[in-house]
This record gives structure tokens, sequence and C-alpha cells, in this order.
């Protein structure tokens, strides 16, 4: 009967311990970037042992697509809200209003931002399951207006079309940011994301 | 008169060693990546001290975007020689192959390409005329249909979208490449290519 008592008493501090690793990662994350992430460190931070830490995540990559996961969440919550504003606007609007959100919510987390695409990825098979779907969400955003622009379009083309037009939308965000095409004036990025989202939206471009 | 025989010398072994060190790093960094430059170890290839380097390049930085100069040198021939086979097609199936030759030389070249965009940038003023020459050399070859498109457009206004469409075709290239949404086949590549240069080349586009 011990055991079945301490049981869920162990299952909670590992919640616990798992939560904690998550906000203390994703704090150093923000301030100093992927690298800076040291399970040493970490485990100092959070009060345990190094192999407590990889007794809750397989390893640092496994920590850092917990914390991408939290940061897919609240990168969507904010295109969402701010597209929520807008609900009567146009597809072509709309989806302007999620790119530039897009745009400011990696202006303003720059490094949280970065580590979602920086963060090693396994081959395919190895990604888990809940990461695809957190994914799957955020592009499940773009998909909606663009099935309006093109209601006779699959679903499958219709994906195709989001990954399209959120690629585009991270490539100008990112040469963009890192001022690598020399330096452009955010209010000229804003008007890269207008073409592109304008153009893309017509009923003609099927 | 022995300096002035002397000079030239010495500026023919700093030439040759500034080409070796290039052809050195630019090889590691096409086999190993940005990260395995080291000048310890390139300076035992060279058959040169440390501080030799240093003496020709200010940092390992400059090295890097010499490489990254010669780098843009031979994607620009690449996109140019494909261009060329098709120099009779309309604009935007111009700017299709010129994508497509973008997507083949990132694929083929992935450590080299990745440079272009992963050395240290310094704040703007500090990155050399050359090198900001070489850019533009680059976005110039996309301007030229572009102005086809939309001839009542100014310079500056072609470059912002010159700088739309490269940004778009680079997020597409890079997340997909890098398999960061998930697998996505090349040919669906291709088709995202399509989709966003024919969209954003139509007359009405403006």
């Amino acid at each position: 009967m011990t055991g079945s008592e301490t049981r869920p008493a162990t299952a909670d501090r590992r919640a616990a311990l798992r939560a904690r690793l998550i906000e203390l990662a994703t704090a150093r994350i923000a301030a100093e970037g992927l690298g800076a992430l040291k399970a040493r460190s970490l485990a100092a931070e959070a009060g345990c042992s190094v192999g407590a830490i990889y007794n809750v995540f397989g390893d640092l990559d496994d920590l850092v697509l917990a914390v991408n996961g939290e940061t897919f969440r609240a990168l969507g919550a904010q295109v969402t809200a701010a597209v929520a504003k807008h609900a009567e606007a146009d597809p072509a609007e709309r989806m302007i209003v999620m790119s530039e959100a897009y745009l400011a919510y990696a202006t303003e987390n720059p490094l949280l931002w970065r580590a979602l695409f920086d963060v090693n990825m396994r081959v395919d098979g190895d990604v888990p399951e809940w990461y695809l779907a957190a994914l799957d969400r955020l592009l499940a955003i773009i998909d909606a207006p663009l099935a309006e622009v093109f209601p006779d379009l699959p679903p499958e083309e219709i994906r195709v079309r989001t990954r399209a037009l959120f690629s585009s939308i991270h490539g100008i965000t990112l040469l963009g940011l890192e001022r690598r095409i020399s330096a452009v004036g955010q209010d000229r990025l804003s008007d890269m994301i207008r073409y592109i989202i304008t153009s893309a939206t017509r009923p003609g471009a099927t």
C-alpha cells in the first residue's frame, strides 16, 4: 500500500520539476539564446541533479522541443488575437494582419522565435506527435482564410499554399530582422508582406 | 633599392596567402560548416602562423565574408546560366527558373549557402562595400524581369519587391531543406515557388 501512496507523489514531483525546467529553460533561451542552455547550470537553478533533468527529458533537445511547444502556443495565441480584431475583414487583409503579428512576435521575442527553427530536428519519425500537432494548429490558422480565397482547392493543396505563404513571410521576417540584405526599414517589411499576400490571395491565382 | 624589390614580393606572398586561406576556408566550410572554421587548424593547413592569418584578415569573420563573396559570385553565375537558357521566356517563367536554380544551389552546397546567412554581421556601417556590391549584383538579377512586369514602378520600389521575392524564395528553400515544417517533397517546393512567383508577377499586382 505504501507503493500506491508514493507513486502519485512521485508523479507530482516529476510533473512539477518538468514544469519548472521548461520555465527556467524558456527564460534562459529568451535572454541568451539556445546556445546558452546547459544542463549543469539548469540543474543548479532548478536545485536538482543533472541526472534528474535527463530523467524527465531524454536530452536537452527534448527540453527545447517542450519550450518550443509553448512558444508555438504563445505565437498562435498572438496571431489569433490580432486577427480576431479584424474578423470582418476580407481574407487577404486578415492574412496581412496575421503576418504582421508574426513579424511583431519575432521582433519582440527574437531568441525564443529563433529557437523554433534552430533546434536540432531528428529524422522525421522522431519528432514527437504533439509537436507536429502544435505546428499543425499554427498552420491551420492560415489555412482558414486561404480556403475562403480558393474554395475549389482540396485541403492538401490549400496546405501547400499555406506552407508557401508561411515560408515567404518567415523569410521576409528572418532576413529583415537580421538585416541580411542590408538595412531595410520596418515599414518596407510591411510593404513586402502586403505585396506577397495581396498577390497570392487573388482569386485568379488558382 | 632592396626595399622596392622586396615590397612587390611581399605583396605577392600576401596575395597568395590570402587566396590560399580563402580556398582552404571554403573547403572547410563546405565540408563541415561555419562552426568548424578555426584559426589554429587553418594555419596548420596553410603552413603559416595564426598571426599571419590575422595579418591578412582582421578576424575570422572577415575571412568568412571573403568566402561568402565567392559564394555569391558562384550562386549568381549558376542563376544567370540557368536563366540564359530561357532568355525568350516571359519574366515570370524566368523568375521561376532563377528560383529553382537558387533552390538547386542551396541543395547542392548546403553548408556554403548556410554560411551566407550565418556569418556574424556587424552593424551596418561595418559591412564592406565590396560585399554589399556583390549582394547588389545578385539582387539586380531579379530586378530585371521584375522591372519588365512592372514598367511603371521606380527602381527603389522594384528593389523592395525584389527583396520580398528573394526573401520568400529563401524562406521556402530554408524551411524546405531543413524539413522544418515536417517533410515536404522537393516537387511541392517547386509548386510553392511557382505559386508565389506566378501570383506576384501578374501585371495587376501593382
